[in-house]
């Protein structure tokens, strides 16, 4: 790669498009060479010289849209919902035949979101009790949220490995609902209240001590640092990654 | 009343008494002249001139002590559990007999509770959405607390009082649970954790804005300062008062 | 006043004023008549028939601004800044020739921080321990900022005239600044955090237990709820009124 | 070793000692078999059997106390302070002859703790901003805290190895202490206030999110789970080792 990793934004004129075309013009080490959005033709993304694209385009496009990239060794940065094992498989096959280009599949790319899922997870096996509440607006549809979900199912899988005991729980009396949802033996509790936008908090909690973990999302804008990491560090990984954790030096 | 107040523990040997004559004795303003339990003789309240008396004893025997009390126009600041109604109008009438004399029975003595169940009613008709999540160690048997159902239903009076709409929940699928008990109208939420003592947030919300109230109590000592300020006020409210809310000058 | 309020809004091309029409015209009880901004001419406020107005505007106008009103008898909720004793004492005179009239004059609209500032006001004198700390964005140019030095001061006030005891502190060695900023005698502390918006924190402490109040501010549009309290309540205030405050039911 | 740990404690009369006996009692994998004080013989250590001792007693004797372990091939799990590295040193050389002798001294036993001051330092570099806040009782004699100073260093030294830029902080005027203590680089701001125990929240942030972690110590048994696992871990760690952090499976 050149000094300036040479950007392709596919769903440019999307709002999350968008959002990452000023973040990646505003980074010294990161040049916008191309924006391409529905109707427009990604050959421009060749033309252009591009040599890391962000896809944050439309589940029913984004398969032609990375068939095309890999084909053509641009690797890809996609934040595109609708990723099955079918899919994966898919690109794993295609990676097969272009063995130096990397593809990254994220969920999410809010590094403080996965900051306090691998955290809660790392810290649950040396607590007694772990549970999680996770905050947002009230016109969210399904409770828990799906990062609460899936942060209860990772503390869940290591409280396992370690061999943990089961969470201390007198309750013998009350109300329904009271102690929350049950996901994999860990509580989760969703409030909705106007004013919040999206937040969790993981509270662990030992003989005479408690460890919280909170996490505040308060705008859709805090997916780009992760976005950029992702086309700074893509080049180093090629093949299939899921998830952008495996691209964060943190161990 | 004298410049100190001469002041009578009933239950003095017990864990809350003894901690209450420590307290008593460490004011500049109380004067500790008697501290009676089982088995002493109440009379000593009367020789050695008490002008208010602390119970925090038992249900079985506070009643008779009350009684006692009263027929002396001794004062009265009551912490033991177990006032109905009956017994209310019980001591009303003991009252009417011994003009002079004033009793407070308040089920909670922390200041900081009060004040949060207090702020919580009065801020609830200003926000849209109200939650109320109340911690505690996991030896507690109900879920929620005492003290998380009571704010609930001084918030759910309040917004009636002033007309307010029903809270704003578009939650139409998920877990079994996770939007927490439904305590007149207003979601608690329980949790257990290791490591906590008794907490409690309220959550208050409306357009771009949240207003959050939250109570720790980490040492059991915390009732002490309010006890205090019921020793230091009874003799200005004769009669019977339930609640300590009354004492404090608040508006 | 009709059953309906009639409204008008000054500077209602602006970012402040563009959001209020928005809030007007999404209230069942308000109905938006008038929209006047730089170059318009205010006549149309008495040809709309507005019963009251709304002023964010600037210092340079809205004394003209409120002249207008009062002599129509038209009631102003005003937000513009710049009002001192002066300006004060000069819309007093006006409102005595209109004796019906009411102007409220607020520097703040926003409901949950008028409320964490009543509430930690009236809750200082109760506690031994009391500090505030505020949290904002790093390109906030001040600090402490103005509200948190607001709040000091009203805490100050109240355990001044509470005669309460100066608050406790062993702190005999140290790093410069690490106790925060003196405002009055309550320490205030500022934290600049990329991601923050507005936010404070109150924290009062006694024996065993602490209350904290904390207001989060996510987006200007707090200030609409206050805005049409305001409106609705104005008819009732004749004369000058400062400060949201008065018009919340809160004793 | 056998099934059980043979486990003896030095202090065994002290107050953190007298904690360590009830824990080690408490544990099913583990035998409380010596207990000794000032005064007794250390030679019941070895007659007892012990595998591992706890010392949690005094600069003074500590020393002599590990060369009568090491020297008996027993392991020892350390929290007595005054360890520099003249000390350490010793230690190692005492060891060197003892091969298959482990010894852990460790400043902090607390999981939680050491926790969040590992988890602040990973997490820094993925932030703009970084601050610390330290919460502790009115009676401490420094501010800010040992653990609050020692968090911020090791956020500079993870922030300095990554290359990250300096924080962001527009502040022009105010008020002097408003920003909190620099310690390396990184603002650390302590509050005093009645009813606290020993609280720290870090609190990190970049575009449009905030991570926050926070640590709630309130009863000193919160070091009980840390010595334990150093009881579990040391004989498969021989050598010297400092901080528990190093007995963690944390990678």
């Amino acid at each position: 790669m050149s000094e300036q990793v040479k950007v392709g934004v596919l769903g440019a004129r999307g709002k999350v498009g968008s959002e990452i075309c000023r973040a990646v013009e505003a980074a010294d080490d990161l040049d916008l060479v191309a924006q391409v959005d529905a109707g427009d033709d990604v050959q421009q993304l060749v033309d252009a010289g591009a040599e890391a694209v962000v896809d944050f385009t439309h589940p029913d496009v984004v398969m032609d849209n990375l068939a095309f990239c890999i084909a053509h060794g641009i690797h890809a940065v996609v934040g595109t919902t609708g990723f099955d094992d079918e899919r994966l498989d898919t690109l794993r096959g295609l990676l097969d035949d272009s063995p130096g280009t990397g593809v990254l599949v994220a969920p999410n790319f809010s590094i403080g979101a996965i900051l306090m899922m691998r955290f809660a997870a790392q810290a649950a096996p040396f607590f007694e009790s772990v549970e999680v509440v996770e905050l947002h607006h009230p016109d969210k549809a399904d409770a828990p949220s799906g990062t609460a979900r899936r942060t209860a199912e990772m503390i869940a899988q290591a409280r396992r490995d370690a061999g943990s005991a089961p969470m201390p729980d007198a309750t013998s009396t009350g109300l329904e609902g009271a102690r929350g949802a049950d996901v994999d033996g860990v509580r989760v509790h969703g409030l909705r209240v106007r004013g919040l936008v999206a937040h969790q908090e993981v509270i662990l909690g030992g003989v005479g001590e408690t460890l919280t973990i909170r996490h505040d999302s308060l705008d859709r804008a805090s997916f780009a640092p992760g976005v950029l990491t992702g086309l700074r560090e893509i080049a180093g990984h090629p093949g299939l990654t899921v998830g952008l954790e495996h691209f964060l030096p943190l161990d």
